[in-house]
């Protein structure tokens, strides 16, 4: 999927250079992360072990970049940064229980490497440090809308993760399964997350009440685009750069975009049934991916994946038209590399 | 144990009465407190299953009799009250998924009513509402100070639980499961939540900073001896009172106050063996709980459990000496309830 070339070369590698040195800034706050030394281990070797790990940063990423929207002063929004890569590596952990994953990306999961007990307590610990971590900005005039743009984001998150499970678990017909939910679902569990960043890096950067809504727009509507991106590389994806089995969604019988999609437009009756065995079922086998992808084919569905992911986008960057350019670029950097993500 | 009697009954009762009407304005709140009816049923439904679960309401209580140490203005801390007992279900949600408890209050853990899923993301999801509900005090003076309170409880909860598995597991020896480690891991485990709850209503009440420093004395100490009380009434309470099984703590080889004293002062060879027999097995049958107390009688575990968990409540009494008559007959009254308790 290819979008929003940036103009010039150099132009992009100037943003090019930001953009890591950002995730450079977020790698080194959170190395010099300290962790209680006194124990107990139980706790802080697992989570340790989760600072240690990496990752894209992206929210961060996002939060640091939509400073630049206010008053550019990216460093003060480290913090708050912190907290959010926090934030979301608690719900990778204790999701990973829920969904008994042994493995993220690719090493153990901690359940797995500990046990569950461990896991949850993990995580509930990481929320801890994670507040403390906004304790940075008590003398900021935005605090309380900080925190509660935090805490909006954690309870959206829970209710996201809690539509996914009631959403994996029903039986699939038209009603109660379609794209609606599967949208709404995602808003919670992916899009709002983003928001989240985005909002708080407005926040901190003393944006006005229009910017902070205009970077909710962006960020909600680039969260839906990238979660129905990630659906769409599961399947259509290079397995080397998506770093995992390819049709993997489909044998763990998520319901993808693409499952929706094809549901909402099926009328082969054969098509129909075996939609609905992927359902009753919760996933198919490795063998009969080429038979679903088949189905796909048939009903366009890859187009329409594309389709809606770059609708989402366009809103996306339409919604920051009257951002100033330096902005406008480092925002549409940043959905620039999201869109254009093979991985 | 019976400890500090108030002086008059007419006195006691006005107390009597004012701690009841801060119970009913807790429950009144809890009960009106609204969850989203949107969904996810998932979580919400177990959320309000725990809401509707009732309790004794110690934390909050508490936090409502601290305010009487400044303003007295205890109806502006009923958010905090609401919030502390949230997090107060929260530990008990996610710490039953660790013990695999199937049964609290005389009702079903949430893990047991739904599954683990469910126990982790609603024990999570509570936490958010728990900060949401300090939002009410954003234009507090003492704002970031109550979220600092209550965000370090909810850490050392976590640490205080971490440290209870870590005991649990560990074979005995008395380099590393003596009464040091016990005493911080029911500091942390249980005194450190009350500390926090008088300490946030405290800061409420615009408390100075030497009656914070004195209410947090005064709670870390009764949360102390509480515990203490509390691991001896699981051996010499009243069944019906105690509301479960006598010895319980024994059957499931908690390192309680008692088996740490009895592991520490113990000399002969076959009450040394027996003890460690516990530790390696993880508990004893209900059938071996009588040699167990004839080995705590012989030591006098008894006696050293109430004068120590005394030496705690008079450290409390103490600490609260130079309060005001009215705050000082709140809060010894409060100390009162504690230790004089039989369940």
């Amino acid at each position: 999927m290819s979008f929003i070339e940036t103009d010039t070369l150099t132009h992009k590698m100037i943003l090019q250079q930001k953009f890591e040195l950002y995730k450079q800034k977020i790698d080194d706050s959170i190395n010099t992360f300290r962790l209680p030394i006194g124990g107990p281990n139980t706790l802080y070797e697992p989570f340790q072990y989760l600072l240690d790990g990496g990752g894209k940063r992206l929210r961060p990423i996002l939060t640091l970049a939509a400073t630049s929207v206010g008053d550019g002063n990216y460093e003060e929004a480290l913090s708050s940064g912190i907290a959010i890569e926090i934030l979301h590596n608690f719900t990778l952990v204790h999701d990973d229980i829920m969904d008994k994953a042994p493995i993220r990306r690719g090493r153990e999961t901690i359940h797995s490497k500990w046990n569950e007990a461990v896991g949850v307590l993990t995580g509930d610990v990481m929320m801890g440090y994670a507040y403390k971590l906004l304790g940075a900005y008590s003398n900021h005039k935005n605090f309380s809308l900080i925190l509660d743009a935090f805490t909006t984001g954690l309870i959206e998150v829970c209710e996201g993760q809690a539509f996914d499970l009631e959403f994996h678990d029903s039986i699939s017909n038209n009603n109660n399964v379609g794209k609606k939910e599967y949208l709404k679902m995602i808003e919670k569990k992916t899009a709002k997350l983003l928001e989240m960043s985005a909002v708080i890096g407005g926040l901190i950067a003393n944006c006005t009440n229009e910017q902070i809504s205009s970077l909710r727009t962006f960020a909600l509507n680039l969260g839906i685009g990238f979660q129905i991106q990630d659906d769409y590389l599961d399947l259509y994806g290079e397995q080397e750069k998506v770093g995992k089995k390819i049709g993997k969604d489909l044998i763990e019988g998520k319901k993808t975009f693409q499952i929706v999609s094809a549901i909402e437009l099926a009328t082969k009756p054969e098509h129909k049934k075996f939609l609905e065995y992927y359902c009753s079922n919760k996933g198919i086998t490795e063998q009969e991916i080429p038979y679903m992808k088949e189905i796909f084919e048939e009903l366009s569905i890859e187009e329409v994946s594309i389709t809606t992911a770059e609708r989402y986008f366009t809103a996306s960057q339409e919604s920051i038209k009257l951002f100033s350019d330096k902005a406008k670029n480092e925002l549409e950097f940043f959905l620039t590399l999201l869109a254009n993500r093979a991985f």
